[in-house]
């Protein structure tokens, strides 16, 4: 028996998001089909992470086992990106360490944020188009504001299984890229289920004036979700990148 | 009446192309069915030139006449952005002399043709892969080729009824933009129906080593569209600028 990365990107417009749902198409369910039809065996992938309905991957890892005859990892790329549809492309499979996992030995992930401020036909299915002039200046301040706390409870679904809402923010911060767009970048150990939409959700409260550096404090320290602001639309959400130990790979 | 020049840019993957058609909903029928509502006078809209089905427009120029009172023309750009469709953003409206022609005072058109050398899943809307490394020095010497030209009946759709088939490229180069994406830049006074897509078709087989200089030499001199190499996909095609002298303006 065999583990391998599996490195992939997705457009999730068209799905439930990663996690397999007996409600439609998921990223997950549809990887599956595809490698155990061409591997010929039964095959279960495991992901870094779950992304929300409509909710897009720039790089998503996930990891299998495989316990048939040797394949060529090249090959097996070009015929899944064959088999899938243009919403999903497969760049890369590399043999891993037996006890390497796609979740549990993930050591950070990227998100970002994509914002307009006009109307874009090109970008319509990618970014959130505001109708006022992000005050970027403040929202910087507030996310250095993030970064001294650890538990995020306040932005995350409720009712998750999850053991602990404590999650190390390494990096988050606004960048203008032109006249009329603005991405957000976070980079954490972990994430909460929701947490990034509703992180950037308040900090658009910020950038429009309506919310202060002492408001944010209030809210995170309230530990309850129904004080955040509300969440940012997942179609301008990306996740970004995946890191994991050098001597992770085989 | 004061006449206007309206700018817009549009993704037209919905779309049988700027020109009205009996068969399909038009760029220039949906701007003109909506300036019509909204300024409560039957308008007609005259585009700097055409895109066919599928291809996009960054920057597309039209100009209508207007007997009305004057309006406001930011309001009227909000309105209209309103109105219209995601797949179509308005940018600026502004009035110009009343000689002043979209398609007739034009003194040059950018078109640009965006190729990718991988799977892309959000790119597929606006690029065209290919399945090989194309030689973009051997394509560049062929563009400096083209530019010695200015009869392109080779490269142009059979019975159109314009006068004359001569057009001068001031500017055609391919630019590498990452490891996976190219990127075609075309100038000239104007162009054929087909042009830029016959031309990229007769490059990219230059790009993968089955045509040169004498080649491309022999398919201009022949003035006969057939000899030349197949169109490439609409969709990855985006009319980019449209540009008209200083004093157009009022």
């Amino acid at each position: 028996m065999k583990r391998f990365f599996i490195t992939l990107s997705y457009n999730g417009k068209n799905y439930v998001g990663w996690q397999m749902q007996p409600n439609g198409v998921s990223i997950q369910q549809v990887l599956q089909d595809a490698l155990s039809t061409i591997l010929r065996e039964q095959i279960e992938v495991v992901g870094a992470g779950r992304t929300d309905a409509g909710v897009h991957a720039r790089k998503m890892v996930a990891h299998f086992d495989f316990s048939g005859e040797r394949f060529d990892e090249k090959d097996l790329v070009r015929n899944l990106n064959s088999f899938l549809s243009r919403d999903i492309a497969v760049h890369e499979i590399r043999e891993v360490k037996p006890d390497a996992h796609a979740r549990f030995s993930a050591t950070s992930r990227t998100y970002k944020y994509y914002l307009t401020t006009e109307k874009d036909p090109f970008l319509h299915d990618f970014s959130y188009q505001v109708f006022f002039q992000p005050d970027i200046n403040i929202m910087n301040a507030l996310c250095e504001v993030l970064k001294e706390y650890e538990d995020f409870t306040s932005f995350s679904k409720l009712h998750t299984d999850v053991k602990t809402n404590n999650c190390r923010i390494s990096e988050a911060y606004w960048k203008q890229e032109s006249n009329t767009c603005f991405v957000f970048t976070i980079t954490a150990d972990r994430f909460l289920r929701n947490m990034v939409r509703a992180i950037v959700g308040t900090l658009l409260e910020a950038g429009r004036g309506k919310l202060d550096e002492r408001g944010l404090r209030r809210i995170i320290e309230a530990k309850n979700r129904s004080v955040a602001g509300d969440s940012a639309p997942g179609h301008a959400l990306f996740l970004h990148d995946v890191t994991y130990p050098n001597d992770t790979w085989l």
